[in-house]
């Protein structure tokens, strides 16, 4: 596994606040995503307070990590479309349509949760990801990211 | 709308540690969740450093409070379903078995969110709860939560 750059250390500087993703976000979890040959791969290892029950990861969080690995993925896979180098302009940035998630079992809370992307589709402005969670080699959750291209006009923000 | 004390002051103690919605979780969102009429509603004012893109709320921070919002709702339903006061033993608590989100505009940064809910299904043993969030009267996104009674298990985390 090649693990040099992350995707989301190639976005933009102005696209790099996310709380789930975003390298310039202090506050947040700054989740790194990876090619492993023809899947993605992150890690994170959750914070003793990303609780539901006790003993267990919130599934706020799961959401979360499986929403911006979906996005990063998704941006990954249109510039491998495109046999462009990821970075290169123009800036190719996925937003959310619409998540889905699937808790298979609860998700314990103390090993890195893993998770895993296989890209599903990817076209210019769309791109499918599924993703797994797993936790001690164990899934303990599925998601479905469907990813668009970002609309110009989310660059120019009428509020913030 | 009776906001007396919230879905969520009626869990048990030792399931009120969610990053969510947990009253005993410091370092968490502490979301409120009440009847109003036969919905539900909480409200939320996310901080600055929830952003997406600037301007915007991130996406991982609405899936997780249409999760908790969700899980809240499907607790009362349960309790209304079965004519009994919630906080009234035994504990009827829930879990989240899976969660859709479609995110149909982008979410300003700044303005209360609103969540509302409807019990669109409601068993003592699982409930489905549709969910709008809106921000400054404009729905941004919809979610559906299927919650299942929190296995006996879960109270008893072998890891935790």
């Amino acid at each position: 596994m090649s693990e040099t750059k992350a995707f989301q250390e190639y976005y933009p500087d102005d696209a790099s606040h996310c709380y789930g993703c975003g390298r310039n976000n202090p506050h947040g979890h700054r989740l790194r995503s990876f090619w492993d040959g023809g899947t993605t791969v992150a890690r994170f290892t959750p914070e003793p307070y990303h609780t539901a029950i006790p003993g267990y990861v919130y599934g706020g969080l799961i959401a979360s990590l499986i929403d911006c690995h979906g996005t990063g993925s998704a941006a990954a896979a249109a510039y491998r479309a495109e046999n462009r180098e990821m970075g290169s302009a123009p800036a190719l940035r996925f937003v959310t349509a619409s998540l889905q998630v699937d808790y298979l079992a609860p998700t314990p809370l103390g090993p890195e949760l893993e998770l895993r992307g296989s890209i599903a589709e990817a076209t210019p402005r769309k791109a499918i990801v599924e993703i797994t969670l797993s936790a001690a080699g164990a899934v303990t959750a599925r998601g479905r990211v469907v990813a668009v291209r970002m609309p110009e006009s989310m660059a120019r923000p009428a509020a913030g």
